[in-house]
C-alpha cells in the first residue's frame, strides 16, 4: 500500500542502473577484469589534482562549523558569484550571483527546474534519443512528455517535427548537448531555428516557454567542436549544469541552475526554483564541494584518455562492420544494433559479459549505447567479444 | 508563469530561514558580535576530530574514481551494512543492509519517504509544535496535514486528540523526538499508546499506517533521558535520520532512511523509497561523506557545550521571569511569549538584534524558539537584551 507508481519506479530501475548493478554482481562472480561494463556514465578519469588538494586544504584550514555548516538555500554567496563570473567570462553573459542556484548535481537541477516551472498537465518537449530519466522527472513534476525525433544523418533535432509538437500547453523544451546517448552537439543553426520559432510561439500564446539546457557534458568535446551557449540565443533559458563529468565527481552531487539574467519575470522564476528546491527537500548543495568550486571552477579533467578510448573503439568497431554515429562530445558511442533488435543484441552481448545499453529506453530503438568512460585496457579486452558478436551477426 | 505554488514557497521562505538570512545581513551592518542570532539549528560544536581525519585519509588514500564515483542509488553497500549493524547493536534490532537507504540528510529522508508512501489526498498526522517544513513536504507529496496538539504540562502528544484524528485516509504519522522546537522527548508510555492504537486501526481499515520517526536530534539529550526506538514498538516504521547534528555536518547533507525489517510488504515499501528517490532526482547520497561514515558511525560531538548553554540560558531566563519548557533534548529552548503574541514579541526582540523564532509557524502560537546552538559568548552577550525585553514587558 505504498504509492504504486513509486514502487514501479523502484522495481523497474532504469535499464542503465540495472545493467550497472548486474555488472557489479557479475564482477564478483567472475572477476572485475572479465566483465566489460560499458553501462554507466561513471567517469574513469581522476578528478583534477587541484580538487583533492583544495578539499584537504579546506578541511585543514577552515573552522569546522564554518566549513560544514548550512549555506543559504540557493548556495554560498561567494560560490554563486564565482559561478556567475565564470559564465560571463566564458560566454560573454551578464549573469549575477542572484541568477545562480547551487544543486546536488544535474538530476537535481532538472527536477527542481521542472517542479518550479510546470503546472499539472503542461507539456515538455524532449528530443530522442534522450536520457531516459527525463520522462521520470517530467511526469513526477506533473508534466507530460512529448518526444521529437532526430535527423538520421547527424542526430540533430528534426525541426519540422519540433515545430508541429509545440502547442499552447508547451511549457518547456529540454536540450541536451553534447547528447547522451548519441554524442551529437546541437549546432548554432539548429539552436537559432528552435529559438526563433519559440519566440514567435511565446508571443502567440502569451506565455513563456522555457529551454532547459542540460549540460553535464559541455566540457567533453573532441576535435575542436564548439557547444553554443543557449542563453546567447534565447532569454527564457535555465542551464542545468553538473560538475560530475567536468571534474569527475559524479558521486559527490554538485552542480547548479543558471537562470538567464534576461529571462522574463526573472525574480518570480528564481523564487519558484527556490520554492521547488525547498519543497523537494534539497536544503542546500553539499557545502564542502560548494567551497571547493571557488578554487576549481575552471579546472578540467584530462580528456585525452576519453579521446584515446573513443578513437580506438570507433575505429575498431567500424572495421568490424558496426555502424557508428561519429561522436562529437560526451563519452558515449551510439551504434546501430546489428540485426535491428537492440534488446536482443544487448542480451546476446551480455553472454560475452559485454554490458551495453539497448537504445529503446532512449526513445529510439535499433541502436545501443557504449559508455567508453572506462580504462583503455577494458576496451582492449572487450574487442574480441565485439568481434565474436560481429561474427555471430554476420557483419 | 512558473508554478505559482512554488513561487510562493520561494518568496515566503520559512520564517526560520528568513530570520537567518536577515541575521547574516544585519551582522554585516553592525558586526557579528552585536547580533544575537538564535534562529537556526546550525550546530556550533565542531565535527568530531575523527570526521575530518577520516575525510583527509580517504582523499589521500583512495583512488579518485573509486572515491568520487557514483554509489548504488540506495547507497554504498558497505555503508548500508554498517548502518544496519550499528542500529542492531544500539537498539537490539534485526536490520539488514537492504533496509537502509542513504540520503542527503533528514529533509531528503522525509520527502523521499512521503513521496514513497502517499497517494493524492491521503492524510499525515503531525503533532504540534512541529517543524514547519513538514507541511511543505507533505503537501508537495500530495498529502494533507492533520495536526494534533500537545499536552501543555510536558509537551507530550495529546492522545485523545490523536485518536480522533486517525481515520481511513490516515497513511502516516510523523513523530519527532527529541522535538524541534519544544525539546520534549516522547516517552515509552506515549509511544506504546500510539502504537497499540495504530495497530488496531490498521486491522480495522485493512491498510498500513506508517510512523515516520524524524530523529535528527536523537543523540542530543541531557540528564540521562532515553529516547525510545520506535521500531521496538511498531513494525511499520521508517526512521528518518541525519548526521547533521550528531556529527555537526548540517551543510554536507548526509543521513538515511531505515525501514523496519519487520514492516509489512517490506520489499514493496523499500522499492517505493528507491522509486521516490529516483523520481525526485536524488541520484545517490554524497559518496565522500557516505564513506566517512564507515569510520565515524558512532562518533559523537561533544555535547557539553550545548548543555552548558542550555543551563545558563534556562536559569537566566527563568530568573528574569520568562516561562520556559524544560528541555530534555535537541538544542532549542521553547518559552512562552510575554504578552501572549509571539510575532509581536519576536519583532520587539529584533529591535535589540535578538533573533528568535515566533512559534505560530510551529503550529502553536504564543511561544518562541531559541536555538541555543551558539557560542556561550553569544548567550552571555544576549542576556542584557533579554533583560531589557523582560522589563519592557513588565515580567
Amino acid at each position: 500500500m505504498p504509492n504504486m507508481k513509486m514502487v514501479e519506479l523502484g522495481e523497474n530501475r532504469s535499464v542503465i542502473r540495472d545493467l550497472f548493478e548486474y555488472g557489479l554482481k557479475r564482477k564478483k562472480e567472475v572477476g572485475a577484469e572479465r566483465v566489460y561494463d560499458f553501462s554507466l556514465g561513471n567517469p574513469s578519469i581522476p578528478a583534477p589534482q587541484k580538487v583533492n588538494e583544495t578539499l584537504i586544504s579546506l578541511i585543514e584550514h577552515t573552522e569546522s562549523t564554518a566549513l560544514h555548516g548550512y549555506s543559504s538555500a540557493p548556495g554560498d554567496p561567494a560560490v554563486r558569484k564565482a559561478v556567475a563570473e565564470s559564465i560571463n567570462r566564458r560566454f560573454k553573459r551578464t549573469q549575477t550571483a542572484d541568477d545562480i542556484y547551487m544543486t546536488c548535481g544535474a538530476a537535481a537541477s532538472l527536477t527542481i527546474s521542472l517542479h518550479a516551472l510546470l503546472c499539472e498537465g503542461e507539456e515538455v518537449i524532449i528530443f530522442s534519443p534522450f536520457f531516459p530519466e527525463y520522462k521520470v522527472f517530467v511526469e513526477k513534476a506533473g508534466g507530460v512528455v512529448r518526444t521529437v525525433g532526430a535527423r538520421e544523418k547527424d542526430f540533430g533535432p528534426d525541426l519540422d517535427a519540433f515545430k508541429s509538437a509545440v502547442n499552447a500547453k508547451t511549457r518547456a523544451v529540454i536540450i541536451n548537448s553534447p547528447n547522451n546517448p548519441s554524442g551529437a552537439v546541437v549546432t548554432s543553426e539548429d539552436l537559432r531555428a528552435i529559438s526563433e520559432f519559440l519566440k514567435e510561439k511565446q508571443k502567440i500564446f502569451g506565455a513563456p516557454i522555457y529551454i532547459l539546457s542540460d549540460e553535464p557534458y559541455r566540457e567533453l568535446v573532441y576535435g575542436g567542436v564548439e557547444v553554443p551557449y543557449v542563453m546567447n540565443f534565447y532569454e527564457n533559458t535555465l542551464v542545468c549544469y553538473s560538475y560530475s563529468k567536468s571534474l569527475s565527481l559524479p558521486g559527490e552531487r554538485i552542480g547548479y541552475i543558471a537562470l538567464c539574467h534576461e529571462a522574463q519575470e526573472r525574480e518570480k522564476v528564481f523564487a519558484a526554483i527556490c520554492g521547488a528546491g525547498r519543497a523537494l527537500g534539497y536544503v542546500c548543495a553539499p557545502v564542502l564541494f560548494q567551497k571547493m568550486l571557488l578554487s576549481c571552477l575552471e579546472e578540467k579533467t584530462d580528456l585525452s584518455a576519453y579521446e584515446q578510448n573513443k578513437n580506438l573503439l570507433y575505429r575498431a568497431l567500424c572495421d568490424m562492420g558496426y555502424t557508428c554515429v561519429k561522436p562529437e562530445g560526451a563519452f558515449y558511442l551510439f551504434i546501430k544494433a546489428p540485426g535491428g533488435d537492440d534488446a536482443a543484441f544487448c542480451e546476446q552481448a551480455k553472454k560475452h559479459d559485454l554490458l551495453i545499453v539497448p537504445s529503446a529506453s532512449f526513445g529510439l530503438p535499433g541502436y545501443m549505447r557504449i559508455a567508453y568512460c572506462v580504462s583503455l585496457q577494458t576496451i582492449q579486452n572487450a574487442l574480441p567479444a565485439f568481434r565474436e558478436l560481429a561474427k555471430e551477426y554476420n557483419l
